[in-house]
């Protein structure tokens, strides 16, 4: 892992960009961290729109972390976004989801596992060897927490991973079978965000997966609005939510 | 209103028993509440056990409000509980929903009204009652918070008093349609607890009743375990939700 740039906030947040085997990322920590008083790490996994269009947002949530919870958190650019290399059959898929969608006809299994798990099967790998350069630096030492974007993601290295400890999800559609087989396998608790209105969620899916995650600890957050519109409360909740599992 | 008992805990919590037109109820507010600084007020709504059965759980939230976010909150009795005359037509209607259900029968919209109705139509003035007395009292001023029990009160209420600001209702079963109406006239901002293994509840009734709310802000927290098994940490969250809604 490479430090590319590095950042300190007048929230005593300290932010780095860091590549790692050509995956750009960005490591958040409170300046108070230090071998001594080493904190736990949320890695903050991406939507899926790539790090240039979410930075902001992840950003600020790290921040939150950061200065208010005194947590790491870290994001890595998903496979296939922003200057990583396509993923042909990511895209493949892409382009037929979206002439079956305009044609009116139902989105196939086929699809959706082709559009969902090379993205899996990628970043799973690739949050792992994160965690280990990570947790190898002398001001973080986990316990880690998941939390974000493509809930898919999440699931398979929660099932993964035993140094995930919680996972903070957010519930978005096309969710492959064989994500929901993962799911009956979750063990770690689970606090799921849902959007009510979200126009492009199944809202019914969503509700199934929620009842299929193994875990004895789960909670779902069902907000009203779309997909964009996860109240500000939320934040706070899931710094929570995390500071219950990992402090 | 007559206040029958009076008890300073050492969280400085003062818990005081009173009677209002016969009906028995308990306020707890912070020893630091006065008239050059009155406190909100929460309302409590009891399951339906009644107060003797629920006491030590309905004390040991009020007095963590009081004591850690600084709310006065008060219960009373529910009709035909405790000491209070019993109601008949609902006497009636529980003898029938146990009939009905150990034959394995559905229960009638008929038995629901019954079994849920006359209660709203007596509690509801009751809750308002209380509210006028509570809010004359100097160390409290509003505005005020509905949590509780039987959602249909809470629901009813909301839509009939508009100093109730925010609810944080539990989903339970039974819901009557005349319910369900007034739930989509409700405005205010509602967190609504629903436990998803909930033996004696109809999952599905109350995912459609969450769904009918008017409010436009609205949360739901479903959480693994059955119907007495909230977890500790809603506790803190219905806190939250007030303190961003009444202070």
């Amino acid at each position: 892992m490479r430090f590319t740039s590095e950042q300190r906030f007048d929230d005593d947040v300290i932010e780095r960009e860091f590549t790692l085997d050509g995956i750009p990322g960005v490591l958040w920590t409170p300046a108070s961290a230090s071998a001594s008083a080493p904190v736990p790490l949320i890695l903050i996994g991406l939507p899926p729109l790539g790090l240039q269009k979410t930075y902001a947002r992840v950003a600020g949530r790290a921040r939150y972390y950061a200065a208010q919870y005194g947590f790491a958190s870290a994001t890595i650019e998903l496979p296939g976004m922003g200057d990583r290399p396509r993923l042909p059959e990511v895209e493949q898929a892409r382009a037929d989801m979206r002439r079956v969608l305009q044609a009116g006809e139902p989105l196939t299994d086929e699809i959706v596992d082709a559009l969902i798990l090379p993205l899996v099967d990628q970043a799973v790998p690739e949050w792992q060897a994160t965690m280990d350069v990570l947790l190898a630096l002398p001001e973080i030492d986990g316990p880690v927490g998941y939390e974000g974007g493509v809930i898919s993601i999440g699931v398979r290295l929660a099932v993964t991973d035993p140094r995930i400890k919680a996972a903070g999800l957010f519930a978005g559609s096309f969710i492959p079978a064989a994500i929901v087989e993962d799911a009956r396998e979750v063990g770690i608790p689970l606090q799921v965000l849902l959007q009510w209105d979200d126009e492009g969620n199944d809202r019914q899916a969503s509700l199934d997966l929620f009842d299929a995650f193994g875990s004895k600890e789960k909670t779902l957050h069902a907000n009203t609005g779309g997909h964009t519109g996860v109240p500000q409360y939320e934040l706070d909740a899931g710094a929570r939510f995390f500071t219950r599992h990992l402090k």
